[in-house]
């Protein structure tokens, strides 16, 4: 392994318990032999390709220029949604074109149609591309970063959003789009947003049970148990409990409103 | 580590949890540095000798030929079963002589008792043979490569068998052998035995609430939410429902029977 | 990667749902991309310090010399407790100075607090320092070794101690400190306590529902689904369960007594 191994990182929806992402690896060392393998998360919620899109969103510009991100929540598997290859900012990505890399950049990116047979496995399954065509294609990347070899090109990826805020002059009417594994409610409200309201004066935070007058800047100044308001690590507004579980104790799950509210003087 | 670095694959019951892993790791690393470690799976039901061999059978020879592949799965640590090393076309086994190698080939393998104690840690324990025994043993073998090395043939190795379907002029009596992680019935029918009832006509399959009169080759056939018959990535029938959870929503467990019947003209 | 390529090992209470452990295996490898990565465990129950404890007491001294430990359980992230890098005979450890490193040594080691801004991320959040912090402090630790470099010397580590067993004349009272996947009950007495009362006669094991006479050496010497008290791994008293669930089966949770009693001639 050269001191620059190219890196891939694995995203799936494929659980741990099953052999399916040692399958994956397997493809991949079949090719090339020499990549660091990384995994972001194979525990994806079942076919929850926007679940997916917001993990790639906070992970994969952390790694080093030049990673490929093979990520595969695929319920069309087997459809005519296409296997691609994309490009963004040095970055590369390959899975099937179905929304999974909406979160990542809406404007500047180079996409192809994985259509090179070269690039798939021998062994061809109807139900099983991360194994007989994603794999093979990272490992490919990784070796020769040639996107353009992969196949043709594609103008427009499919692309979801996920429902953004609906903001006036009253305040914010959010969402609660993802709950951590210590029970954090991350919304869909940008610090931008937020800062939007606080410079118009005093405001509340209304989600489940829990009312909130400010946002805190560090855990320190929240007591044990109490709830709070945190711009989180991922750059949105989250509702945390310290040392607690915030949505077991205020009874939120995902999906929920979450609203800033502006007070009138 | 060179071009070629040694695999080592892993798999147990031993769950994520605990340290285990990370001690058989730690285990390898410590007698052979240079060794690439992949996970096959560690959420084998504790002590399902069976479960692990489904795995295995369906990982294993997707890596490169003279990787090894460290199994421990062994509720009879400490008794007299035997820590093996086995080969099988090419591919190196090391863990419990328990039947956990039962589903890789049962004609053609090398077989042998790791009776040398120069490939034991010199820490030893009755309860963890997995870090004291067979880590240590993969890692010597992923260096040199010596099967006869490790101590003296065996002749024959535990092997079990899973209940074959039983098949007659009426078709085909069998049971869900694996549920996966997104509630795939995996069956013990192999796709060569579908195919015998396919030729004489049309036929029924049933399962739990389930009847099926066909078999598909993609998911794309079949609406969401409905149930299908396909063969799957491991060769084997299974019935699936499309973007939701065949066991929940059938009401079938690991265990449950599954027939083909052919229907008489 | 050089032959002695340095190794970092990762123990969290991240979950593996997240993309929390990928940000901070982003961010070792931005500093140092040629270090091999070792997952110890990332389910340690969410906040619980000594939980995290007992799996680097488990699992730390066995890989090689020289191995980076990153330990992230850190409730009170964005609070005064310390970043630290701690060396202790021969490992490294890096993490938050709030009792996670208590298990290791109470004597010798050398510790100091990571305030040299150079090995922090240039990215800076007050939730998130294992992927801005303590990540990359353990990729410049792997390729340097020079702990003084990390900022200033600590004089004495946040050190807890687990509630020792009471022993007296009439025996120990201890008690669960862990139960592992397979449902194990793992106390905090010491193999060495044991042996004192052993060498005065007589005694009963009690715990749950179950009262044990012996300690056994082996599974091998114990019925299925009887339960035995054996010396684990880890040096401990443990009671369990041959190829069944003590925790289950004896209706015992962490926490819960478990005493040896001398039986009075």
């Amino acid at each position: 392994m050269p001191d620059t191994a190219p890196i891939i990182t694995l995203t799936s929806d494929f659980g741990l318990q099953d052999y399916y992402v040692a399958a994956m690896k397997a493809s991949i060392l079949e090719v090339n032999p020499n990549v660091r393998l990384i995994d972001i998360s194979h525990q994806i919620p079942p076919q929850d390709i926007m679940a997916g899109a917001w993990v790639l969103r906070n992970s994969a510009f952390l790694f080093p220029k030049g990673t490929v991100h093979l990520a595969v929540v695929d319920p069309g598997v087997g459809t005519d949604r296409k296997p691609v290859a994309v490009e963004i900012d040095g970055h590369y990505f390959i899975g099937p074109d179905n929304g999974l890399f909406s979160l990542l950049n809406d404007e500047q990116y180079s996409a192809f149609e994985i259509t090179n047979k070269q690039f798939y496995s021998e062994r061809q399954s109807n139900t099983f591309h991360g194994r007989d065509i994603f794999a093979p294609a990272a490992a490919h990347l990784s070796a020769n970063k040639d996107l353009h070899a992969m196949g043709k090109p594609v103008d427009e990826l499919v692309s979801y959003r996920w429902a953004s805020p609906i903001t006036d002059d009253e305040g914010i009417q959010g969402m609660v789009l993802h709950i951590d594994h210590y029970g954090n409610l991350i919304s869909n409200i940008t610090a931008e947003q937020l800062r939007v309201v606080q410079q118009r004066g005093n405001f509340k935070i209304y989600v489940g049970s829990a009312i909130l007058k400010k946002v805190n800047t560090t855990f320190a100044d929240v007591s044990d148990g109490e709830p709070a308001a945190i711009i989180g690590s991922s750059g949105m507004l989250e509702v945390i409990i310290n040392k607690g579980n915030a949505s077991e104790m205020l009874s939120v799950q995902k999906g929920a409103a979450i609203s800033v509210i502006s007070i009138k003087k």
